[in-house]
């Protein structure tokens, strides 16, 4: 028996969103590892086990994931959205490159998802039609200073700005610290949209423009967008305005 | 009868990527819009009619599509990749903000898929394991400037950076000005990867620096990776490297 290691995104959460590649990297486990609220989502298999763990032991979770897989065993590790949009990948071959030398000769995979940046642009119109950026605010694995950096580059570039793990409880106040420094560099009208557990029973979409935004309506499963200088709102009468970067920049307008 | 228009992305190719909700919205479709290639990915319905086009016609593609959802056809504009990135979602939705405005109150959906970065970043490991940005080099549609603006902008922030449309037979020599920009501003030894029509039987990855890249192996149906002072090549006995971008930044190195 030869074991394997497969790294599947579930996406923001709809069976619907979910791709046959993934599901087939489901079925096909002997052993399934993940942050418990996404296991919860698959749908139990007789005989497939199920190792979940807490969301911060990224780290710990791919080790026993590699070292279940060289012993044998056919490994789906579970991530949220796509596993290589602040997922589970990273977590995955950082072990590998530190870890044990028999991992790298694992049969390794990668199976993309839809990840929360999609899901919130489907539902919002187009807000990622032209050139964007992706900033993850939590400090924990990086200084503030080199997230601040980033921030100004992207307001710099006038990309359009998507803002992953805006806020935790643990770390309420960068957010708040985002917010400040591109009201420095991004004009007042600048669109903003909060999408909040897109996919999910509780989904929740506020837009609103940089100068009125109330960054404390991020949390944790909130992905915040910041328009560039050419995002716009349609209006369309008796519902929200779609969100709209156009694919050209400063022409014909 | 009442009309709607859905805009479903393809993903790069493989059914296996195509989410269960874009195979509906395919089957549930009166019409179908868009470039012929993708079109053609698409099994034949009986009774269902297909509108193909030339790629360059995106606004008028889009405009037909509004039309035809408007006299009460139920429409699937078909694009590549996810149609929120670089692809169909952003020709519709300008063309309802310049258009008649019954088109306003359709009922409009946007159907995300897998795109051409996500596919490439499986393929490569976790290239973008971290903060990244998506930029176009096509200059059909926004002056070179705002392009070279980007880039410096990308480079000034460290993120990895995904770069679409880096090429065509028109303009072969964008890609060429983008890798002597970015030469002058990131580290020699910048890990890159060219990735062609990922999940598809021509399928090919090269693995590189930055100095030693040769832009020339870009074209239309590519899409180039390049890494930030924390990407890296993991080895692997008999394969290509694992590319990763490790989620910690200047932690513990």
């Amino acid at each position: 028996m030869s074991g394997a290691l497969a790294i599947v995104g579930l996406g923001p959460g709809p069976v619907e969103w979910i791709a046959p590649e993934a599901q087939d990297a489901l079925a096909a486990a002997t052993d399934l590892v993940g942050y418990q609220p996404y296991l919860d989502r698959v749908p139990a298999r007789t005989g497939q086990r199920r190792h979940g763990s807490d969301n911060r032991r990224e780290l710990d979770r791919a080790r026993d994931a590699l070292a279940m897989a060289a012993s044998g065993c056919r490994v789906a590790v579970v991530s949220g959205g796509d596993p290589g949009v602040f997922a589970m990948a990273a977590a995955v071959f950082e072990a590998v490159d530190d870890g044990e030398a028999s991992w790298r000769a694992l049969d390794i995979t990668v199976v993309p998802g839809i990840s929360a940046m999609q899901a919130a642009a489907a539902r919002l119109g187009a807000p990622l039609g032209h050139d964007f950026c992706a900033i993850s605010l939590s400090d924990n694995l990086k200084p503030w200073d080199i997230v601040a950096r980033r921030l100004r580059a992207a307001a710099e570039g006038d990309f359009v700005i998507a803002l992953f793990n805006p806020a935790s409880k643990a770390r309420p106040e960068q957010i708040h610290h985002a917010f400040a420094l591109l009201r420095d560099h991004k004009a007042a009208s600048t669109p903003v949209a909060f999408a909040r557990a897109i996919g999910r029973p509780d989904e929740r979409i506020v837009l609103t423009r940089l100068a009125d935004a109330d960054p404390a309506m991020a949390d944790m499963r909130t992905l915040v967008l910041i328009g560039s200088s050419e995002t716009r709102f349609v209006e369309r009468p008796g519902s929200r305005p779609w969100m709209l970067t156009p694919r050209s920049y400063g022409v014909g307008r």
